[in-house]
């Protein structure tokens, strides 16, 4: 980590000038480098990628406790697979021709449709391959062709995997560190189950393992049914997880997916079952990405830098000698002994023991996002006590003696304010649909609609009226929260009752 | 993890007949599923990404522990940036023109030679890409057009940086699980140094670092100094660490740079040092993959199937229910019972409690190396002890209130068993290089080479006396072993005294 950085010193600019404010912050932090010569593909530094490491290990812990298993896949695939892919689309078709659940499967005509999307490796050394191959944007492709070899019967089933791979995006769209970049830092976990309803309660289990990581990263969340348009190509149904970002747009940083049987008959993925039969299996993946930490800059931060998380925090406690001519050497080899023990109890603690005065350091700890600053003088070492000062305001004197408790209880604060604030935020963003009056195609709001507002509302329409909510909002429908209204409300549009909250919201 | 392999059912070769027992194994044991339609691309399964992990973990403690920092860089690399490294042939080439040092400057020819080894990306989506970009081999290039960013002045030095990434090489020699392969898990270490004389500490620094991993691994290696015509493109010398393998032929398992600031020249990396003048770096970096993984499977297997080492096993611990009519469930609910007190104490431990004969059971493990076995039944509840099998073979009763200290003690005894037997493989695969008398350019040898052995010899040579024992020989000079004999001895060409201990041998 170098010492001052640079861009720090130009000053950093005010939060409410959030577009200014993002990649500023994520350099000067020393999250990324921008630098690198390829648009949208950053250099993690060892800051970031700290950080991003800890939210894995927060990954890892929730896949050993629901009994996933890591797995990782070659990052090409061969462009024949999606033969198989094709083989979906057409089943896909065929059965909304017959008309069967044809709701369920609208989707986009192509699945294929991301090769549009992928990096194509042609090349290699001096020679032209016979077989063209991409870089996965995802795994379902390369997953699904091992599948059949892996399950045959029942007792192999559910099969739960995942892996935390680099994907690729060839974006057109404008990039941004964490939240829209080319080389993605990617967790996929995909599952197989023996029916729909086994799926289904893993689809269950998902949602807690997310709503566990965004209790860890105190990030509040929307959770909602993707309206069938944006619905995963493939996918039965898809329920995305949203972040409220500062300026009120909307981040999708998770999603699940319920597949039933439609990629497993596309793939041949199928088992034995109790009677001797071929059944197909159900299946399921949930993503995740860096984005994560895109939110986390994007939620937490003000503006004086980032605010980390404890839980994710790659230094938790910052501990600062305050150094007089006296006492320079004593200062820092108690405030050693501090960071010893601190260690010890397996708090991430450091020292800083940098010849600069102290108003430089917490500067340059405050950008950092350090959850605690312990300062330790001659005059605290006479009363045998450390002063604690909080990233999220506040300062406390507290005894040596209770070191280790005293510091569980600081950060144990730190996160409740950063609880506290960023649900306020959350809160402040979410405002019911004004009345409207519908003229011709488009509705006429009592109210201006506002870009920087997630906007809810009881709706139980089709998709002609949402449709023309969102052309007359230029906003976009987020989906039906898994979080019902309680009493029936009257559909804004149709007048019926119904209990669906519906989002609408800019997104990223 | 599927029931019973059933690879594992057809019979493991005898691992006499290695080239067919390690592609066998490596499946069987569930390592890697080679069915995946890219040659020399595994798909990693969870029980060999599991050992790959820990192994990995062991690296970034040593990491840690010497303050080194994990960044992680974009896997695409612009074809312009090559350009640099042009510059850096240009640069040794006139050095060698001059005279400068020409032993130490020779070189492939282009270091750009590796672009016959790249895969090359000219395509996204439907559209042509204005510059080529090849997926990184390794990242010399990527890094070192970031360093002249990061570095001003000596305060920045050490810069000492690794990651963990995925890398590829268009290999077109036959490729095999984690030895040779297409997509390569890597571990690369770059740093950054004031002068010569602090780059060549951090070599030292690096090989202790090996030394540490190799013990943890219980794989006795070779060290030596490359000859200059097997020396990295760019370094001034390298330091290879080869595994002996079964058959004899060696395996470089890691390798460390010294770059004097040959690289800093071509890619200006310079600091401003205390008098206010630009120096150049001096850089080193230092190598390491899968291979590791490859080397375990080959050394410690045997006609069993995986031994794996107690500081890298997913499972340390096996335990087994003897189960009887009568007491199925008690049995089951007491081998839960000693899994739970050994995961409280850290120790990676399992139950198998399927409903299958013991028998099948074992061989279920013994295939995959897990180092010991707890096999509880009445008799052993009764006495209030368990029955400890070490995979390693021995088998010893122990009391169950002194489970963990014993269970600790078994897997040292494991560790100390794989030493032993891996240091005997070692120690009988070197001998000295047999008298021979010279005939026109070829050597006449009294004994005839063996391709399955390693020779070592006094040697003192130059590179036509090396070149005409490699060719008499068909073995390859690995280089001067970082252990010099303690006494003088006659070259075994020039009869000069030396103490220069050289290896020749089949390399893999």
């Amino acid at each position: 980590m170098s010492k001052t950085p640079a861009a720090a010193k130009r000053g950093i600019p005010s939060k409410t000038d959030f577009k200014e404010w993002y990649p500023f912050i994520v350099e000067a932090a020393e999250l990324v480098d921008k630098r690198y010569p390829i648009k949208g593909m950053d250099v993690w530094r060892p800051y970031g990628w700290k950080t991003m490491r800890l939210i894995d290990d927060l990954t890892h812990k929730e896949m050993d406790r629901t009994e996933h298993e890591e797995v990782n896949f070659p990052l090409l695939i061969p462009e024949d697979l999606l033969d198989k892919e094709n083989r979906l689309v057409s089943l896909l078709k065929a059965a909304r021709e017959q008309g069967v659940d044809p709701s369920e499967l609208r989707m986009e005509d192509e699945v294929g449709g991301f090769a549009k999307e992928v990096y194509w490796i042609r090349h290699a050394g001096e020679t032209e391959l016979e077989k063209s191959m991409f870089l996965r944007p995802t795994s379902e492709t390369a997953m699904y062709t091992m599948f059949p070899l892996w399950i045959r019967s029942h007792a192999d089933l559910p099969l739960k995997i995942y892996q935390m791979v680099n994907t690729f995006r060839y974006e057109t769209k404008q990039t941004r560190s964490f939240i829209r970049v080319r080389e993605i830092h990617f967790f996929e976990a995909h599952t197989a189950h023996i029916d729909e309803a086994d799926a289904t309660r893993q689809i269950e289990e998902d949602l807690e393992i997310v709503q566990n990581l965004m209790n860890d990263l105190k990030l509040p969340v929307l959770v909602t049914k993707r309206p069938v348009w944006d619905t995963f190509p493939g996918a039965w149904y898809t329920i995305a997880i949203d972040v409220i970002m500062p300026d009120g747009r909307t981040l999708q940083v998770a999603s699940v997916h319920h597949y039933r049987d439609q990629w497993a008959r596309a793939f041949d993925v199928t088992y034995e079952d109790d009677s001797g039969e071929q059944q197909f299996v159900h299946q399921t993946t949930y993503g995740m990405s860096e984005r994560l930490l895109g939110a986390i800059v994007a939620n937490h931060g003000d503006n004086q830098g980032l605010v980390m998380p404890p839980s994710v925090a790659p230094i938790q406690v910052i501990v600062i000698p305050i150094i007089s001519k006296q006492s320079s050497e004593d200062m820092v080899s108690e405030a050693e002994k501090l960071v010893s023990k601190l260690k010890e109890a397996g708090i991430r603690a450091r020292i800083d023991a940098r010849d600069i005065r102290p108003g430089q350091k917490y500067y340059d700890w405050e950008i950092k996002g350090v959850p605690l600053r312990i300062e330790i003088g001659p005059r605290d070492l006479a009363n045998n006590s450390v002063m604690c000062v909080r990233r999220t305001g506040g300062k406390t004197s507290h005894p040596i003696d209770d070191l280790i408790e005293a510091v569980e209880n600081e950060l144990a604060a730190v996160g409740e304010d950063m609880n506290k604030n960023s649900m306020e935020h959350f809160k402040s963003c979410i405002r019911d649909l004004p009345n409207f009056s519908v003229d011709g195609n488009k509705l006429v709001f009592d109210e201006q609609i506002q870009s920087g507002i997630v906007y809810e509302m009881a709706f139980d329409g089709n998709d002609a009226e949402a449709e023309m909510i969102e052309k007359s909002t230029d906003l976009s429908f987020l989906g039906n929260s898994t979080t019902s209204y309680s009493k029936s409300r009257s559909c804004v549009m149709t007048g019926q009752p119904t209990q669906n909250r519906v989002y609408l919201a800019k997104t990223y």
